[in-house]
């Protein structure tokens, strides 16, 4: 399977799942507890990669497993850096406004790019990170508002908190996807055995999380398990559905692509969420949309062309090769 | 001299212009006739221009002068594309307001690529190319405003002709220049004579558009030379002599650099005119001001850094000149 193939359907499902979410509510709230969907998709992501490994265990040889405590000890730390990244990430929101925390989450691109070269050593040309910061800003310019009035004020005065905060989560993002990748390519373990393991931890601390507003909350609407399908309807399923299939999408390019792949694959899923919205929800489309696109564009452009494709080679080798031929006859002579 | 030297000097005197424009108007209007700025700025060029090519003939070899009517007869050309284009865009300011006029404005920097290409027979790689819609596209993003109200509605909602006069604009833009490069680098005239030539030319232009004006108006304030630095302040003047000198200065450009490094330089002189304005007058800065600066320096870096500062690029000289000693070794055994 190619990874752009991968990645275009992760950009599809990525960009369904803000649609979804949003057709999934009745009269602009929700009539479910949301807590509930990263659970039971984590739940769908183990069930599937369960299924999968034990047919894997089926029809070939034995799947590569390590199954170490030492090993797979190391599959708990995404869940614990996406709790710890929850937390920062509400704190934030105490600083900031939502839409200076929507621009400021752009800067998770950056910041996975830099951990990319930093801990998994991947060397990156200029070009690539030209590419990286315009891919950022790309993103950026398409979420701008209007300026001169209220929103833009905020953006520029929040508390330094808010600022600092804003960073520290972009750089918990990066590292979680940075980390997984790589967990994934340390050892040629069946994909799905590191599935089932990361899942498994995935849906033990989501349920955790549940516990723990059920008793934040004083068992208000009662335990967990109690209201889990409550107000469940079908686009509400496939809301857990949608979520799962990218989780399996996003496992599968960590292994056998990168954090980079997976970084443009969103930014164009939010890019592609604003069009569609323009068309189902009548959102009004502003110029800002349509440069960000075109910079977006560009940018993939410069990351993933071949650069035979985007700059005229010093003939090098033609050139080298003539030489050669006329070494040759000189020798010959 | 280095062009990018010239080329940095051209665009701190650009984005002066227009700050001694806003300077030199008295309680927000003008109490001079603006249209006989560009006047005197012909004459100062044709002056200076005169007073150097007088000195080459005096210092050493006389100076190389094609004098033939058929040669000097083309430099009325783009005397005569400033006429035009003066007039598309009194007509396109009837169909657009003046920030979607703005905005359009930045098409030129495509259309100059094209017709460098085009009419110049300048190869341009692909990443020239995304380089130079890059620039457009961060222009732009720097000049628009708040999006969702009457300024966007405006941009998307004026009648088809408003964009097409819009894009002829920029199509007469990019030959004026164009055809400018194509003349002072036809042959190795001096840059002086063809200074002077092209001066003689836009002096009497702008004279006969004095003089149109006058007749136009009916002669209400007295014939052009009558009111010629009625109101002229110290302001006024250094206007005149900035406007002149970047005139000088687009020209030395055109003969020994390009259009494209004319177009970067006053790119980048309005974005710095506007980070000017922010201290200057106040202006309040935007995040499209940021964003638009950080484009316009990745496209700067993507078109005139050295490739092999951009990608690494295979190693195919060095790969090429052992293959190229094995084969010489193979030869003589």
């Amino acid at each position: 399977m190619q990874w752009y193939f991968i990645a275009a359907l992760l950009t599809i499902l990525t960009s369904s799942q803000g649609i979804l979410t949003t057709l999934s509510q009745t009269n602009g709230r929700y009539k479910y507890d949301y807590a509930t969907i990263p659970f039971l998709a984590e739940v769908f992501k183990l069930l599937a990669s369960s299924f999968f490994l034990w047919r894997e265990m089926q029809f070939q040889s034995p799947p590569r497993m390590t199954t170490e405590w030492k090993a797979v000890r190391l599959y708990v730390v995404p869940s614990i850096i996406y709790l710890v990244h929850n937390n920062v990430q509400f704190a934030t929101l105490t600083y900031v406004d939502p839409s200076t925390y929507q621009i400021m989450g752009n800067l998770k691109i950056v910041t996975t790019g830099i951990l990319f070269r930093v801990f998994l050593k991947r060397k990156l040309s200029n070009l690539h990170w030209l590419a990286i910061i315009l891919l950022a800003v790309g993103t950026t310019t398409s979420q701008v508002k209007g300026c001169g009035e209220a929103s833009c004020q905020s953006l520029f005065s929040a508390p330094i908190q808010g600022y600092l905060l804003g960073i520290l989560s972009a750089c918990l993002s990066a590292l979680a996807g940075v980390y997984t990748e790589y967990l994934m390519k340390r050892n040629n373990d069946s994909l799905y055995w590191q599935n089932v393991q990361l899942y498994t931890f995935g849906a033990i601390f989501n349920m955790a999380r549940l516990l723990w507003d059920d008793f934040r909350w004083g068992y208000e609407s009662g335990p967990w398990w109690r209201r889990l399908l409550d107000g469940y309807t079908f686009t509400t399923w496939m809301v857990v559905l949608n979520l799962g299939s990218t989780g399996l999408l996003v496992s599968w390019l960590m292994k056998f692509a990168d954090n980079i792949v997976k970084v443009y694959s969103t930014s164009m899923a939010m890019l592609l969420t604003m069009v569609l919205s323009v068309y189902l929800f009548n959102f009004q489309p502003t110029v800002q949309l349509f440069l960000g696109i075109i910079i977006c564009m560009i940018s993939l452009h410069m990351y993933f062309a071949p650069v035979h494709m985007l700059v005229d080679l010093p003939a090098t080798s033609k050139s080298a090769s003539s030489t050669l031929k006329e070494v040759i006859i000189a020798n010959q002579e």
